[in-house]
This record gives structure tokens, sequence and C-alpha cells, in this order.
């Protein structure tokens, strides 16, 4: 028996005592370390999603951990490896799938929402999801892994270059990596965020920062760029008001990057698009190769994992850090530490 | 003394005589001999530009005709060679000229709108605009060059490829010529319009269509795509539907590309734009490569100017033409005559 959190309706989470199996063909069984609660996890706390998540449902995808057992015909893993997994099954056989998009399968399972996730002491995945992690990378931080690589498929998905202008509308956990590999590729980089806590950490890490609801932050492009507006902007903050502003700022050809989720249509400057000859770009998730960068990025600090993370909980306290987060307040990233240590129980 | 056809105020046209100077400096004097009304023109009727519109105006950018006289340093031309114009005129010092993109120059003069336009019997302008014309080509179908390379720049702003499906939303004249441009590039179309007669033209044209008052277009091209979606979707309605349309008929990673005005902000879907991958491009205007394989797909039939030229009257009727394209009507393209037989004036 070991422990899980679970989804069990809105805004409530349960704590279970789960039976576990040896991995099937294939399978390998993972004991988390450290998982994070990310946005989509908080929106379906809110209830949001029931129409997509089974309860009740173990959450969680942004994680680390080692492996304990290996299923029948899986080579290259062993017992007490560490990884992370890049959280998604494809059919292989949609339109997408063929086009050779596996990550926005038409039919995707998105480990964690549609199948059960992370927040668990121990977790059955295909060996196939496993992304391999330096030993050298303590396991809290390679818990910021799958942000990462969310952040390096944006940016390539925008495809910011050396010396661009670029804004990031919302310094959320996502932003603040987005801006992050952006700098990284050598781009100079703004980040627009409303609360003062994530401006200070983020002007912390290095990164320059604007609070719009203190100036005005087109009229800060213009002098910035010289009155040719940014190269690049991501749109991460959700907000209607978001979108204003990301399309406000960038100039003749800019690209807009779209991350955040917006549940409901929202009003766009289509004019704006037509007139500068604008591209608007979605990015979803990431592929393998974006995991393999994130898993660099992390490793050789260029990322500063420890400086993001807000507090670590044990799992059974998952409850109130969901409450937690759900009131706002100045927090970046919450880990759940999942060890038997922390949770006393015994696997 | 020369014949100009004026905008005078809100849906008012006047006629007047005007006096003719000698071109100056690299400038050349031509005689216009058949301009094209477009869309723009009638907003600018409407009265919906007149922030911009200086009237008295003369309109008008579409259009053929031939040098009557070259101004001093004028070399290469001659009295008599048949041409069309690009109108615009950059600053070449802006961000957008210094980028490389000329044609969407942050000062840009659209002569025609800007500046004095076609719509008379002597038109002087930079010898720079000038884009010399085949004499096999019908100076009547050579008023087609100018829509036509917003065509062959809309589809190349999509990338438009052979094997592709498409999709064009909206069948007026440059929702047409888009179609025709993007199956001469191998592409697969579909063209949707509400308006019968256009639709009857466009399949006389070799085009398919669907009418969106009859038929669910999305089921259509789902049929179509085996349920892939389409690789492009072009939004050349203007309407707020036209825009839901293009964007539900995508496949994954499909591009949208923008070619209508749209005034006003739009509800767009941007949880679609994420959840498939997809892109939104902005495409105004053409460069000169777009103009020089304009004339080319015109003058070697590709593009059927002559079907697409519903009448032509002479300039004198101006004021009634456009009292009948205000008023809808199944018409395509309009052109004025303004050759001197036409009109009866003397040069």
């Amino acid at each position: 028996m070991t422990l899980a959190v679970r989804y069990a309706s809105a805004r409530t989470l349960d704590t279970a005592s789960v039976q576990t199996a040896p991995p099937g063909p294939g399978e390998v069984e993972i004991a988390p370390a450290y998982v994070g609660i990310c946005g989509t996890d908080l929106h379906i706390f809110h209830g949001d999603m029931d129409a997509r998540v089974s309860a009740p449902a173990v959450l969680g995808h942004e994680m680390s951990g080692r492996i304990v057992r290996v299923g029948e015909g899986v080579e290259d893993w062993t017992p007490g490896d560490a990884v992370t997994v890049m959280p998604l099954r494809w059919d292989d056989t949609c339109p997408a799938c063929q086009g050779g998009h596996q990550h926005i399968c038409q039919h995707l399972d998105f480990i964690g929402i549609d199948s059960p996730g992370a927040m668990q002491q121990r977790w059955t995945v295909s060996a196939s999801t496993l992304i391999r992690l330096p030993d050298s990378l303590p396991l809290d931080q390679a818990a910021l892994v799958e942000p990462t690589a969310v952040a390096v498929h944006d940016a390539g998905r925008a495809q910011v270059a050396d010396g661009e202008k670029i804004v990031v509308v919302g310094g959320g956990p996502v932003g603040i990596l987005i801006a992050l590999v952006a700098q990284a590729a050598g781009a100079e980089v703004r980040v627009v965020e409303l609360n003062a806590h994530r401006r200070s950490l983020a002007e912390e890490l290095g990164l320059s920062t604007w609070d719009p609801a203190a100036v005005d932050v087109t009229a800060l492009v213009g002098e910035w760029t010289a009155d040719a507006g940014a190269d690049v902007a991501f749109e991460v903050s959700g907000a209607a008001g978001g979108v204003d502003t990301a399309v406000d700022v960038l100039g003749v050809r800019g690209r807009l990057c779209l991350v955040a989720i917006h549940p409901r249509p929202r009003e766009v400057n289509l004019h704006r698009f037509f007139w500068r000859e604008l591209t608007l770009v979605g990015a979803r998730l990431y592929d393998r190769s974006d995991f393999e960068k994130a898993v660099t990025l992390v490793a050789d600090g260029t990322i500063p994992a420890d400086r993001l993370i807000t507090k670590i909980v044990p799992l059974t306290e998952a409850p109130a850090a969901f409450d937690a987060l759900e009131s706002g307040g100045d927090v970046m990233k919450i880990l759940l530490d999942c060890t038997d240590d922390s949770t006393g129980a015994s696997a």
C-alpha cells in the first residue's frame, strides 16, 4: 500500500492508500520524489475541468524521482536511476501524429490529467516517457524540468533569436522560465507582472520588470526599442488585458507567442495584425528535444531552479498547499515531497 | 486640362478639370487607361476614412496605362510604354524600412489614399513605382495586376505549398484571386461565399465553393480532410463569422492568413490557437516581387482577368458606379475607362 493524493470534487482533495502492482511489460515503477503544483492542477482543483477529469484522480505531472522496479522488456533503465517523465501518450495514427506533431495528438493522453499522475509514492508509467536526470542534479530542482520544457518549447515556437527584444506578459513560473530561456538565447527581456513579490523575485534573478498598473508598458517599449516595437511578445497571463498588451508592444512583423490558456474567446485587435503583418503562434506542451534541453538548462544552472521553489511540503499536506495557492498570494513554485521519509508511510 | 474624379465628402464624388504640369525630375506622366474600384475606395466613399483622406481626393490604385511624358533623369522608360504602378512610397528610415519591410513602412504613403490616385486622365508618379507590362496584355486585364499582387503576397505569407488543402473565406475579388493563386501553386481550394452570383462565377472559373448559410463548412472540411482539418485558411470576408470559420476549419499547426480589414477588435477562439498550435499571420499589400509575379500570372492567363471584370464604365460615370457597388449586388470587379476616347475630353 502507498499513499496517493486525489482530486475528489471541486476544492476537495483526499488522501488514499492505494494498492501497487508490479509494472507490466514496457513499464517502470517510479518512487516520485518531488512533484510541483501547476496552474493546470489548480484549474482541476477549482472544478473547471470536471468534464475531462474522472474523479477520484491522482494529479501531478511536474516531477522527479527514482526507478523502483522495471517491467518485462525494459532495457536501458535500472532501479535507482534518477528520472523525470514527459507525461504524454499519443496514438501515432491521428493526422497530428502522422504529421510529426505527436505532442498535440488529437487523442492525447496527458498523464496527470487524463490518466493517473505523480502525486503518490509509487507511480507506474511507460518506459517510453522517461527522461534521464544527471546524478548531479538535486531532485527537488529536477521537478522544475517539466515547466522549463514548456518554456523551451515556447521560445522555439516564437523563434527567439540572439539580440532580439522580448516582452513576457505574466511573471508566474512559466513566464519567468520563458524569460530566462530567452535571455539565455541572447535576447533582451522585459517581464510585465502585476504581483510585486513576483516582480521582486524576477529582479533578483537578473530580469527587468514592469508593473502594468504603474507604468505605460507600450510607451516604455517604444522608448526601449527606439519606436520599433518588440520583436516577440509572450502572452502568459491568461488575462484579456495581457492579450492587448502583447499585441500593442509588437513592432512590424513581430511574433506573439500564445502560451496561456484562454478558455473563452478574447477580443483581439486584428487590424494591428494586418497593419504590422504580425504573427500569432500558439504553443502547447513540448517534445522530447525540449525536455532534454530543459534538463541541461536546469542542471547547468541557467535556470536557477532552487530560487523558484517557494517551499516544499509533505505529500500529506497537499490539500492545504492547494488551498494556499488558490488564495493567490506571494508564491512562485510549491513542491510536494513524496519521499517515504517525508510522509512516514511504508512502501 | 484633364478630367479627374474626386472624393468630395461621404457618398459624394465630383468630377473636376485639373491642370497638368510637366513631370518633375524622376517622375513620369501617365495616361491611365483602366482603373479598378477597390473595397478600400468604397470605404473612403462611405466616409469611413475621412480621418486619413484629405478631400477633395483623387482615388484609384488598381490601374494600367501608358507613359505620356518622362521627367529629367528618368531612364529606361519611354512615352508609349505600357505600365502599372505599385502605389507605395516609403521613407526608408523607419524601423520597418530598416528591417527590409518597406511595404509596411511606418510612414507609408499609399498613392490613391494618402496622395492623388489614378482616377484621372493624366497622373504623375515617381518612375520608381512603375512596373512594366508586356505588350501582349490587354490594358483592361492589366488593371487586375494590383489585386493579383495582393493575392500573391497573401499566398506567400501563408506559405501555401503544393498539395495543401486550403479554405478561402470570402469570395470577392481578392478571395477569388487568392484561390486562383493557391490553386496555381498546387493547392486544393474551397471558397466559402454567401453571395450566389460570386459562387457561380467562382465555379465557372474551376473553383469549388460552399455556401456557409446552407452547409456546415467545418463538417465538410472534416470530411474533405479525413478529420485532419485544413492546412491554411484565408480570412477575406471581414466578418466576425468569417474569423470563426477560418479558425474552426484549421488542422494541427494550420495557418490562418488574415487579409481582410477588421476595424474593430474581434472575438477570437485563442484556446484553439493554443490547443492545435495554430498560426495567425497578417498580410498587407505587396512588394515588387509580388507585383512582378502578378504580371506574369495575369499575362499567361493563370488569372483569367477578363472573367473577373463585371463591367467597364467611362470615368465620367464613376459616381454612378460607386453607388451601384455600395448597394452590393452581383458584381465582381468594375473598371473605370479613363481613355480620352471614352470621356470625350481633350488632353
